[in-house]
């Protein structure tokens, strides 16, 4: 029997508050399970900065790979197994995908991936197919398996059934996000009937379908996606935190470009600031380390990097007003600039504009870039439906993109009295302050 | 109206998922959790090593704080409010004992304090009285109130009814981390019914009774406890993690001792290793520094401190035999000593025996050190009666302790056929592996 | 003190599933759920016929009404208490409404005042002002008690912010019911963050607001309606369960008219078959009388009594078809109808079409009849909005009458192959059975 | 392809709060549970009169039925199908024990079968095996199988596998009702790991046995089996209910005895009061029928079955105060006796002991009657041990048995101050009421 197909001697479990159990009986998840660059996920949050306001959102993206794994686990186990329409060779390999699809996450990823302009998608390619434990696991599977692994989490993989459990509307990926996050922070949003939604999904030639008779539990799914958006992803504090986060390595990486001396070296930093990091240098940057840095640099001599950082770390955030961008509002901001710099804010660091937009579902558009499969309902007679055609509700909100923009500011310095009272007086005004 | 008196312009709410929401009246909260010394829980693990086994347990030390004073602002506001027996000047420093009982934790505590010979209780106590943040806004309410807020977590003030609240065999700290933990990990266990206990709770002169209406949710919470302890806390595994962390500080310590240069200066342990660390450094010490260090080490030159770290760091932890320290048993571990010196495996870092034990209960032993006050039940008559003499189940476990010994060791070194087969064999064969 | 102030000596709970305790402080309110109308509710279901699908959903009207209770208490006793909009007055007032609401309700309602042309709301007026238990409770109050809380239920009452507790798009009515009708229905719609939408009731001069930072919660609630209305309420299957029983109260109004000799006197009927029941009488029908008699009349001579019944008590219930009343589709029913009558069944019971129709939300449009208060959100300024004004999901909602139409008919007796098989044949193409 | 292993075509599924979807498979389970015998079940209480304490346990004997066979069909299905030590031949026969075990229970079958000296357990032997629907269906799978599935609830079946799992102390029907009773009470007892305790159960020779590894879920589940017993089962209130109803229908057969002349006679109970009820008498009482006579028998000339009937009907229950068999309280016993004949209060019906009693968990004693067997653990190395044996917990509680005794009267009775006040206060002062 080949390494694929080897089971464990006894199936694994671990305990897991969303799934309940996570299943292993595969060697080989087993054993990627136990690579050190998925064990580095660990080191990773979930949700970024959010748990500075939900204090319960402290989970790692480890979590959250394991429990996609499951709910892949799941499908192609106990619901695809048997149908014609669902090829048993493609088992493993989606399973792999499922597990390794978050593997070149960043820390912070939202904020490091703007400000260092890199793509966690990429690196999630080169730890696969680079000199890693993962691709040693994989390519024990079969030398050409690694590649398939990497094809079917950037989408390129031909059996597009595969594709669509991690890569859809409703895939793996967002069922168990929608849920963990719930169940972390502890909103009472991001439940939904995923039971009912496994068992009625169904292989099709080149995505995964629905029964009609599901239709219900994906409109339940599809609000509350809508509300995490609203309630948890876009919180504004959340979203004040991550201004932070960006302009302290906006900051950083600005000294480092006018040849500041730090006090202790930021050698993780190096071939970041140089934008040629390699895999090996990526992989030892993790959350810790980040915050190991955040730290230090709190006693750093430039004072906008010590600011931001205390900040940050202290969790002394920004307030915020809301902002929409018409000409009034842009002039009032071009003004708040002026009066930032008269009163010796830098309003680079101090003054941002944050805009959330999300999409709550929507129908293919044929040329518009990156979205995800739409939902396809599968009726009795076998003929198959877009979702937003069956039903009203989800219709209504189909193609909708809200959008929301704050202003971002640290209203203590406003406040504080010692000296330029008067323009700050101003800016307080401005803002509707006092 | 002074400054323990002022309230929040509007109640403050944290989303919490054990008690749904945390809430925040008194400006003299709000102010404490705003504290870095405070904050700084977030960078600590509720669990240590825990998360290792139950990926769920990754919640911090802040949220179990927040969750104690949660807790005792529902007795002492929903329950404790207007009985005759409770004196309500006691309640805004019942609350800050609540909120900053585990201030002074270290980093992975439990090996933290037991290698560097450390009490977190004795820095609890100096954070408070210090010159913090958390000291300044404490001082502000009354020159005197800090020190009260140190005494109630001490168990030394005067009145014992306060301290009870925070330390006794059923106190807000225990139905807290239960409830907290058991959510975290996902497991069945941890279940009680705290709204009942809390309804029932009752103020008397030293302490807080419970009615004995209420003594089969008690006998509940005592179970619920009972398998946390053997299920969680001492679970084989995560004592695993905890043998290798001990250890990497040995190592790291002993070491700096034999004046070993390290390729980058381990500044933040200086002071530890020379056994005078200030207030001011070890505050600075939390579990992303540490991770940061054990992933630097990990490429150490010696072998021990960088093999030892490299388990930590990507899990790969050792095995274990159970292990009853007999006659018989001990000739075996010293055998084994024998053994690994001679394979050249240290067994003063790869042989160790790690014992756990607990005391699920226990009624009031005058003498005995350090044991938390028993419970006790108030009948409709008035009269008290210690719980064990109530409650047949308790009874038949209380005072009995349990006591568990296992032996780990590296497993994966000791099938390693490269060498010295023969007297691996003889290990092997020692511990019943093969 | 007056008997309108009396406290219970010590607060009375309930354990209650969905809100875990029913609390109970007042003596009046305690003395209401003694008396015998009350416990009357016992004996009828929350969900009608709803349990012969959702084998759960067994719960009584008692439980609700108990449910009602406990939010309008948390409402008054923890929100709005002390606020100067609200006046004190009113409390237990508001209390009994809500506890009293449902009071008139007959057995599986909705069949049996279609029937027999009745009205709960009436009965509910009868109890509260006629010679019975519960108006003598209210009466202790205050003479003038009973007419006023029969006027908060009638939505009369002058204070129109007590009327909207009870009577609203988002009163404790449905927010108890959807709730706890998800609860032992099992399903897991039905869920939505109730204690926070609490925390943000106002009272404003005529009516409940919520604050609108609330509005996400309530957005939930919204979409948790409709989602109960189409997976419970409307569930195809109860609504075949309810067809079967209109006909049977059909069958036996109409058997009596004719003068019908039924095998044991139906004296509970009597009054009701000749249109002139007593309140009397109406209080003495509950579920188990009604499934007595449905039991007996299985053995009736009148072969369409004896087989609905048989059908009814041993769940043997109609099938279905989507039925759109085009003029096509009327007249294939026109030509079913026909074809029944040629195979001896008889298509007045045995051929029918059932509708429902819900609106999920909507704004207040004058002069239409009987539409509930439309929710308003309170902004920080004070200013009061429409919430489908300020919410772009119900606003994409709202107003939308979404309605469905079934035909039912037995299938069984159609597959039957005992005679008359080529109009049976012709029936089942015509119904696209075969 | 034979009726036994004749498959549905798609899947059937019932919503279940308890273990979300019941799944049906089978043609045969479907057949059974559309008999009018097994749908007679949901006119039965599960939990009898507990629905006048816990306001939620309306739930029927149907409802447990489902639950009971979902867990045997998930342990045959997803944990037994396989292993050598499992009789394939078995699965549909367990399925069909499990669903029908409780099948010949009566309404409030335990005031019920003391009273009129009936076994619930010889009907259903009877209904299994006389003219019924359900007989007709288990003969279709094979002339002799509806003796086999009563000879596995008789527990006389040979593979005494089969019967364990529906007849042990950890088998499916207690595991079903635990936690079925605890989610309708609503009370926090009664949860345990029932997933984990399924996933580590293994067919033996004679038995189902538990892996090692799961002996902490199995504590967990016994102290939630203690727990549910001593707060809902024995609660004193529901007792006082089950003391009312008995005492009824003993007044019910003592009237028919002495020829008393109903006002309406009661048909459905003239063969049960002769002591000859026929299985199709049996068939027709349930607890809907019980009720519509309890609320007629209100109006019966005869004061005792007249006051009970109303105290039963409108929840007007009996206090109680506890109640030792000493000789002391004996000859108290007497005296109340004497005092209440005085009073002209019958004591037979109005003076009640009551006693509950409960063995938490026992070892096997041979010879004492009708113990379910004791739960064995299965060590890795195959050996096998007596629970109490490796558990401390339940070794302490193994084989104690607990009793309670109270003694019932009606309070409001002897409060009643119009006349006898001299005797009545003797009594007050005996029960020390006063």
């Amino acid at each position: 029997m080949g390494y694929s197909e080897e089971k464990m001697y006894e199936e694994k479990v671990f305990k897991d508050p969303v799934h309940r159990y996570i299943h292993i009986k595969d060697r080989v998840i087993w054993d990627l399970i136990g690579t050190k660059e998925f064990q580095r996920l660990r080191r990773i949050r979930q949700l970024g900065t959010t748990f500075l306001v939900f204090h319960g959102a402290e989970h790692s993206r480890l979590n959250h790979s394991l429990g996609v794994y499951e709910i892949v686990r799941r499908i192609v186990d106990d619901v695809f197994d048997g149908r014609p329409e669902w090829d048993k060779e493609e088992r493993l390999l989606s399973l792999c995908a499922a597990l390794l699809h978050d593997l070149g996450h960043g820390p912070f990823s939202h904020s490091f991936e703007k400000v260092f302009d890199l793509d966690h998608e990429q690196f999630t390619q080169q730890i696969i197919l680079g000199d890693t434990e993962i691709h040693e696991v994989l390519a024990k599977v079969d030398p050409g398996f690694p590649k398939k692994v990497a094809d079917v989490i950037a989408k390129t993989y031909r059996n597009k059934l595969v594709v669509s459990l991690i890569s859809s509307q409703i895939d793996a990926d967002r069922m168990d996000y929608l849920q963990r996050d719930a169940y972390f922070t502890g909103v009472s949003y991001g439940h939904f009937d995923m039971e009912r939604i496994l068992r009625v999904m169904r292989p099709k030639e080149d995505q995964v379908v629905i029964k009609h008779s599901g239709m219900h539990a994906v409109e339940d799914y599809i609000m509350s996606r809508y509300q995490m958006y609203w309630q948890v992803y876009f919180h504004p504090v959340t979203r004040s935190a991550e201004v932070i986060l960006t302009k302290i390595l906006h900051r950083a990486k600005h000294l480092s470009e006018k040849s500041y001396t730090f006090k202790l070296p930021p050698i993780h930093f190096y071939s970041l600031f140089e934008g040629k990091i390699s895999l090996d240098d990526y992989l030892k940057l993790d959350e810790s380390v980040m915050l190991y840095y955040f730290q230090l640099w709190q006693e750093e001599s430039d004072p906008i990097l010590s600011d931001l950082c205390t900040r940050f770390v202290n969790r002394k955030l920004f307030k915020y007003v809301e902002f929409h961008p018409s000409n009034e509002q842009m002039s009032k901001l071009l003004e708040l600039n002026k009066l930032f710099h008269k009163a010796g804010i830098d309003p680079e660091y101090y003054l941002v504009v944050d805009s959330s937009s999300d999409l709550p579902y929507d129908f293919y558009r044929p040329g518009e870039e990156e979205e995800r499969l739409p939902i396809h309902l599968m009726k009795n007679n076998g003929e198959i439906r877009e979702l937003s055609r069956e039903s009203e509700i989800v219709d209504s909100i189909s193609g909708k993109r809200r959008t929301d923009h704050k202003l971002y500011f640290p209203a203590d310095i406003l406040e504080n009295d010692t000296g330029r009272r008067k323009i700050k007086k101003q800016i307080r005004q401005l803002l509707d302050l006092d």
